[in-house]
């Protein structure tokens, strides 16, 4: 039986699209060719006594290089710690260690800034298109072009071995408090999860609906959670995948139209610096990891942009992604508005809302509860971390720390990370909707709404606010109060503050860092 | 952890699609009804002592009764044998001795022809519409509404404890030498391996391309496969399911008219008579089992039929479905061809077309050898037979019996059972393609190649066809000949005689019944 593993996904492009491209840079490689640099890049690391269980830490942005370690490595049954590069050195340096790293490779992006690594981990490859970049001053050092060419090419028998119950990978998460907590992937729950995204994106027509002739471009790093999949699905499909590297947003939409990129990934901050481009073409577009906004959402689609939410994370993997119910016109701003905020799980995922004392709360549409997920993909908790594992896997079930609600209709609507909900009169107020809310008025680009701890209420909302034009907080206190009167909000929900700045800041993953808003403005 | 078991599939609908209709016969279910039932059906069939491991022998056609039992049986952790109703009697008998079917689930479609069962075996469900259905003479005996009415309607405790290693279900598979042969499906196998078919389906944008927009009919019996996936693939999707019980074709289009019907599925002799029905719509089906001749597929393409091929079997499950390759234009006639004949492996599967020394052949579009699978799903061989499952299943492959071969784009082509090629002079001559080449002459309606025993060759080729009009054997050799020049076919592959005949033998399966051809024709 062939195992459900993820060096298996690329063998079936060497028959189906052999000449398909990667491109990467400068770079322009065919799955065959690729194929044939992954087997001697396999070969080469075998020799250097790398093999099942070995730890390799990878520091890169997207490159076909990166890519290629994902499948030789799987070869070997060696496991892939994507290094989370959006951490704050202290934190990476927790992770390599805890993970337990014996080798890195490092791209020549990277160099630079890592070099204190080089007393700490003594074994290095060196990733650079320059035959001659500078070695480290450690013990052992290679680079990784002269592997790929000095390595034999021919299939391993140890990948025969792999099973898809082993490791395949590690990742760390951007932790906005304490150290970063890692997450190990077995090949199956890797694949399944990762996989199931697409398939339920394949199988619903609007949004970001992909197919085989779309051309991949995924502005999610690899590190995280292998840009969402992108590691594996092009070649899974046998589909042209294009690697942004470390391009800028106008570099980004210059290799959008060179390539015909059609379908790509990114966060809701990623989307709005894309939206302040000149035109790229009608792309369809996978967002997540903060909620979206209906001001950019609008925006989007004004722009030809096709999109669709998701819902996961690396804790949990895929779970659910936004659909335009079966009732509603699929081009109608209603359908807008259903993939901007209502989900559906994936096909295997059970998602449940419930109140404190674990009850399923009623799909009401209005009532928040905390989000807890069960799925065939579920990792099995925080490596090495018992206690924080006990406390967020139960019973087969992930707690999530997110807020949602279910509507009527079965659609799911993610609020809030519980940690950053607003808690007022013992009432949660869901910011992510009032944050929604108040990106329509014309004057908001970006806006976060914090807690501000309150004596009588416990907590009241702050609105902290980056404008693109004049506007005041009696401007934007007139524009939430009909809502109340719609039925959108609860008059309390209002928050008491407004807060304008010139920035607001983000985290290393790209998503408003609320901690650093609450220092500044909820004291 | 959520395990990948065939009950969950049905779980998520009570959130995503409670309302989703299942149509069988007079009955409409919504999802959430049919859940309702499954639960009490199965608490019931708890009660009954049936549990982990017991073995089912299930006698129905398509209806939602046997729908039911798929996800009741999988709760319980029982093992499910879809009793292959197109055997012989002694066959079917046989497959329930071997099976060791503890209890019997029939449906009144079969009552009557099954009553000499009741000596061997003693516990009895008898599956009507009608509330006073006489029961058989048996110790024990049920009725499987009173079995649903009288059930608690609360989730089964041993459903969570069900692992996507455990069986779920057994097949006889439909020998037309020797007695049947059984294989077992694990729900991670079934479930895989029926769901790729759809995920690849979803994913082309050609041919029968699935969406949860569709409404799904299968003209597949369940016993096959599970419907060649269709007891899972529409509640996974919560798409609408209508179940066509014992339909015959007039009534199967009125179905499709009434229930909207948009997707079936279907071997090439009921596309055969489905469209000499009246206009149904444009409708999406997808077929295989056996090769689908250009002249029906240019029949499909002109009523607005689009239709995908499948390769696949109840001992490897699915493999391989085609697709257009990329560099074809989606609507031209080069693209129906494609979809005639040329297969890609889905993602995960590796096929391998192999010389008898077991080496590769080239793909050329003209070699062709012994098709060999692997996959993630692939069965573990032929129960309670060692010697059957070592000679098919070998180092992880499958050895189909197919005959195929591989074109320089990697479309795959299979062309027949090995042991029904005929092999002229060393060389195989594949009937299929020849089939394939005769029925686009407007005088042929079905048509089947054998090979007669020829002292000089071996072997050499026989077509036996069922005219639609006037048609001699110089016309027919007449219409082959330019096909040698276009190299289409090699000249000794021109049939040495044409027998004219009223009517094809078929097999239980509905494929032509080359046995008895040759018994006739080839002696």
């Amino acid at each position: 039986m062939r195992q459900y593993v993820v060096h298996e996904v690329i063998r079936r492009t060497l028959i189906t699209n052999p000449d398909q491209l990667v491109v990467s840079g400068n770079t322009h490689l065919t799955y065959a060719e690729l194929y044939g640099r992954v087997l001697r890049l396999a070969n080469s690391l075998k020799e250097l006594g790398i093999g099942a269980g070995t730890m390799v830490g990878v520091l890169d942005v997207n490159t076909h290089r990166f890519l290629e370690l994902h499948y030789a490595l799987s070869m070997l049954g060696a496991t892939l710690h994507t290094i989370n590069f959006r951490l704050s050195p202290e934190q990476m340096v927790y992770s390599m260690v805890h993970a337990g790293d014996e080798w890195l490779f490092v791209s020549d992006t990277f160099m630079g800034a890592v070099k204190p690594l080089t007393a700490k981990f003594p074994k290095w490859v060196v990733m650079s298109d320059d035959p001659n970049y500078p070695l480290p001053d450690v013990s052992i050092a290679y680079r990784y072009e002269d592997l790929v060419a000095s390595g034999v090419e021919r299939e391993l028998p140890e990948a025969d071995r792999v099973q898809d119950t082993d490791i395949f990978s590690i990742f760390y998460t951007t932790g906005t408090t304490g150290m970063p907590k890692g997450i190990r992937y077995q090949h199956r729950q890797i694949l399944l999860g990762a996989l199931q995204l697409f398939h339920h994106l394949a199988l619903h027509t609007a949004g970001a609906r992909v197919s085989s002739g779309d051309v991949f471009m995924p502005l999610i790093p690899f590190f995280h959670i292998h840009a969402w999949g992108m590691a594996f699905f092009p070649a899974y499909i046998g589909a042209k995948l294009v690697l942004a590297g470390a391009a800028a947003p106008d570099e980004q939409v210059k290799l959008i139209q060179q390539e015909g990129v059609t379908w790509l990934n990114m966060v809701p901050t990623q989307l709005y610096m894309l939206l302040g481009q000149p035109d790229f073409g009608n792309v369809k577009i996978l967002t997540g990891g903060s909620p979206l906004t209906s001001g950019l959402s609008r925006q989007a689609a004004a722009r030809g942009v096709k999109f669709s939410l998701i819902y996961g994370g690396s804790d949990q993997l895929g779970t659910a992604i936004s659909v335009v119910p079966e009732d509603v016109a699929p081009d109608s701003p209603e359908a807008l508005e259903w993939l901007r905020v209502g989900m559906r799980p994936l096909p295997m995922v059970e998602v449940s809302v419930r109140d404190k004392q674990g009850n399923e709360v009623p799909h009401d549409g209005h009532t928040i509860g905390a989000v807890w997920v069960r799925s065939p993909w579920l990792p099995e908790g925080y490596y090495k971390e018992p206690e924080l594992t006990t406390n967020a896997y139960i019973n087969g079930w992930f707690r999530s720390g997110d807020l949602g609600m279910f509507y009527p209709n079965g659609g799911l609507y993610v609020a809030d990370r519980e940690r950053d909900a607003v808690k007022s009169g013992g009432e949660w107020i869901p910011t992510g909707m009032l944050e929604a809310l108040l990106s329509e008025h014309p004057a908001v680009g970006l806006v976060a709404v914090i807690g501000r701890p309150d004596e009588r209420w416990g907590e009241r909302p702050v609105a902290v606010v980056k404008p693109v034009a004049d506007v005041t907080a009696a401007d934007l206190r007139e524009f939430l109060q009909p809502k109340v009167a719609e039925g959108k909000i609860a008059s309390y929900w209002i928050p008491d503050a407004f807060e304008f700045v010139d920035d607001i800041p983000l985290t290393s993953a790209g998503k408003i860092n609320k901690v650093v808003l609450r220092e500044k403005f909820a004291v």
